[in-house]
């Protein structure tokens, strides 16, 4: 094992990291910005480098930065956490060739899925259903129209690049399609410094279903199961759960089959999802690979008794797999819910401020991962994300009443701060999601049947 | 089920049934004395009634003051937690005449359990094998020495109403014995308000294992399999696990079995622990049981996955078991370690105070039930337990090292505030403990030689 690992990141995931690598005796190394410079998440830090000013870009999205804090400690690995430069190749490249190894899936790997449209292909290649959509990044306005008319209406237009739910846009009609396209390709360079963008069948009723997976570099692949990840405002997930609920054993297997084909295709190695589409004929398609840790890791934890951080550790230092297929078995229900500094009643605005009394939950089988407490300021420069509650029960019924007493519970209150947590209880009440039969849409119409 | 339920304790046990009431959809009502009236417990209260002073003696171990309370807030239900008025047939008693459920076994189980002797030769005669002893209260010191002399020494004399490690004394040689017979009967008068006592030959090198059991008031009867206690200074449990490490299975076995005979006998409702040492012979023998919900209960619940305070609930309403024997499978293993504020430098003497700065462990497969945060008063009054650490993993190594991880991040301060947390870790480090070698008298070892 590592004696020493840098964490390159901040927030709740460097905290979880953090917890993983000091349980298997590795020295902590934590960076942070300025802004960061007082939060909780840095308690848990062995050592600490201050590697830049507030902004992501001069700090967590800073290569040179991050290199030379892993250097002058001397680190022998990198874990990117999510977010920042958690996919992005050249970074991994840049560790590999500093002799630190990258707790992540090979450079090669990370570029390949990272593209969308080169991840479509292979996912196509290894015999996963893919939506109809562009085989490569379009050229031309014209080009684009042409394909969705083909296609048929509505349709999406993605970011080649894109990732986290971000850098995309629906187009119901023919008419609106100029638009979205121009503004599409405008906000991928400004955000992912790539503008190409592609086009896919876009569709309506849709449960986002996705696989988690580990891979070692002795070639086992395993999966640990499903997460139904189908409660999202605007493509950003505010609810995830494991197994999916309300969908045929038959089927679910099908798509963690098609994950773990596409991850052996691949040659994935370290914790990576799969991300997939369930219409409501049945039908499933993968859409996207995340090359890291996700938020909603702790959901499959919980189901599967397996610490996904530690796994990826272990993997990247040499280890195999620590158990096989077929004790990856799901056990009851686990859910989690991302409390936001965010104004619900203000388009979910993010509420920057100082965190007054904070008063997380506890108890049986509730789990919170979060660098919330008393006198936190919550800046504008990050993610408003201060906060993972998640719970497991034996069923599902009783893990939605194990929710609802955990948020009941959680004590936010400071100088403009305001949280998602009422939002949430919306959801975990509305009759659409305790019997499952809600959509990727239903947090939306929620959003708008309010206002 | 209830529609409230009145929670006759206070501290972490009164927040953690809280929990379980409030997923149930059970109105919460709480009683405190003046000494907890700022308790962070009461924040999960619907309602709250203050029912008498510091002294536990006035207020919760005071029955007409519960009982008004129950009334006067129209609770149809009384949990007792554990300590104070949890094994009291009494206190059942009266609850059962003014229409309350108490949520516990029958007032005549409490009553015949709860007297060590006739808990014995309960025991003996559904076939549990037990410790050679005195089959009744012995009535003169000539009596006492005479059994104690045919059963032959080390001898432990025990009261006969005592309870949680309290009321005993080891014998070593023949010319103790009178002293400590006239100091044990003297002690069981002031804490229990019984004299009695009982003499039972006094194992040397035992662990402590201990079965949960579930009784439902249909008949049904289950284990959820065995903690072991094994390490306690001065018979107070320290830190408990479950499953038993380093035992037989077919030995295991046959303890859980023994368990469910005596439940079954007696006809046994609600949660219940019925305990055993084994000797180092691999010889197992019923010592007593406890008519409640115990401290340590959150090991079974995390290698279970059931909430047995949901259970005792369920169960006291009227409910079958939710489960079956065959569903009751152990699962990974889990840890508990007390978090007292005592002194161990200084005899582990209670250091009442004002906590400061409260930070609590978190992460995966981790849980703390406590009462403690920042600014809360530890009064001398009450038991000096702040808080249970418990964790989760797949195997006991990885669980150990979880909990040191865990204790390592555990932040308490404040004036006069010490605590076990350094002990604590001592004990996880010792070669003992980890290759499961340890015996009760492990932690009274470790103290002495630290003296």
């Amino acid at each position: 094992m590592f004696s020493s690992v840098l964490i390159a990141n901040r927030g709740e995931i460097a905290l979880r990291i953090a917890r993983s690598c000091r349980e298997l005796g590795v020295r902590v190394i934590m960076i942070h910005s300025t802004a960061d410079r007082d939060s909780p998440a840095l308690r848990l830090a062995d050592e600490r480098v201050q590697i830049g000013p507030a902004t992501a870009r001069r700090s967590y999205l800073y290569p040179p930065a991050i290199l030379e804090a892993a250097l002058s400690t001397g680190a022998q690995a990198v874990h990117p956490g999510y977010g920042f430069l958690s996919e992005d190749a050249d970074f991994a490249e840049m560790c590999e060739s500093k002799g630190l190894a990258f707790i992540g899936p090979s450079p090669s790997v990370i570029a390949s899925l990272g593209d969308k449209t080169q991840a479509r292909n292979l996912a196509a290649a290894a015999g996963l259903p893919v939506l109809p959509g562009s085989p490569r990044p379009l050229q031309s306005g014209q080009e684009a129209k042409e394909v969705a008319g083909t296609i048929g209406y509505p349709v999406i237009i993605k970011a080649v690049a894109g990732g986290g739910g971000r850098g995309m846009a629906v187009v119901r009609e023919p008419r609106d399609f100029p638009r979205a396209f121009a503004e599409t390709r405008a906000n991928a360079q400004a955000v992912f410094g790539d503008a190409r963008v592609f086009v896919e069948k876009y569709v309506e009723h849709a449960r986002h279903i996705e696989v988690q997976v580990l891979g070692d570099l002795h070639g086992g692949i395993l999966s640990l199961g499903e997460r139904d990840c189908t409660v999202q405002r605007r493509r950003q997930k505010l609810i995830e759960e494991s197994p999916a609920p309300g969908l045929p054993a038959e089927l679910v297997g099908r798509i963690r089959e098609a994950a773990v084909a596409l991850a052996r295709r691949v040659g994935y190695v370290s914790a990576g999802t799969f991300e997939f589409l369930v219409d409501d004929a049945g039908g499933f398609f993968f859409i996207e690979a995340n090359c890291r840790v996700q938020v909603e890791h702790p959901v499959t934890e919980m189901v599967t008794g397996v610490d996904v951080v530690r796994e990826q550790l272990l993997i990247a230092a040499g280890r195999p797999l620590s158990l096989r297929q077929e004790d990856a078995v799901l056990r009851g229900v686990a859910i989690e819910c991302r409390v936001n500094t965010e104004d619900p009643r203000r388009g979910f605005l993010p509420t920057p401020g100082v965190v007054e009394h904070f008063v997380p939950p506890g108890g049986p089988f509730t789990r919170v991962d979060t660098h919330g407490a008393d006198g936190v300021t919550i800046g504008a420069e990050y993610d408003s994300l201060l906060a993972k509650v998640i719970v497991w029960a034996p069923d599902r019924d009783q893990a939605i009443a194990r929710m609802e007493r955990a948020l009941s519970e959680f004590q936010v209150t400071g100088r403009g701060i305001c949280t998602t947590i009422g939002f949430l209880q919306d959801v975990l009440a509305d009759p659409r999601f305790r019997d499952a039969r809600h959509t990727t849409s239903l947090a939306d119409l929620m959003v708008a049947m309010r206002s």
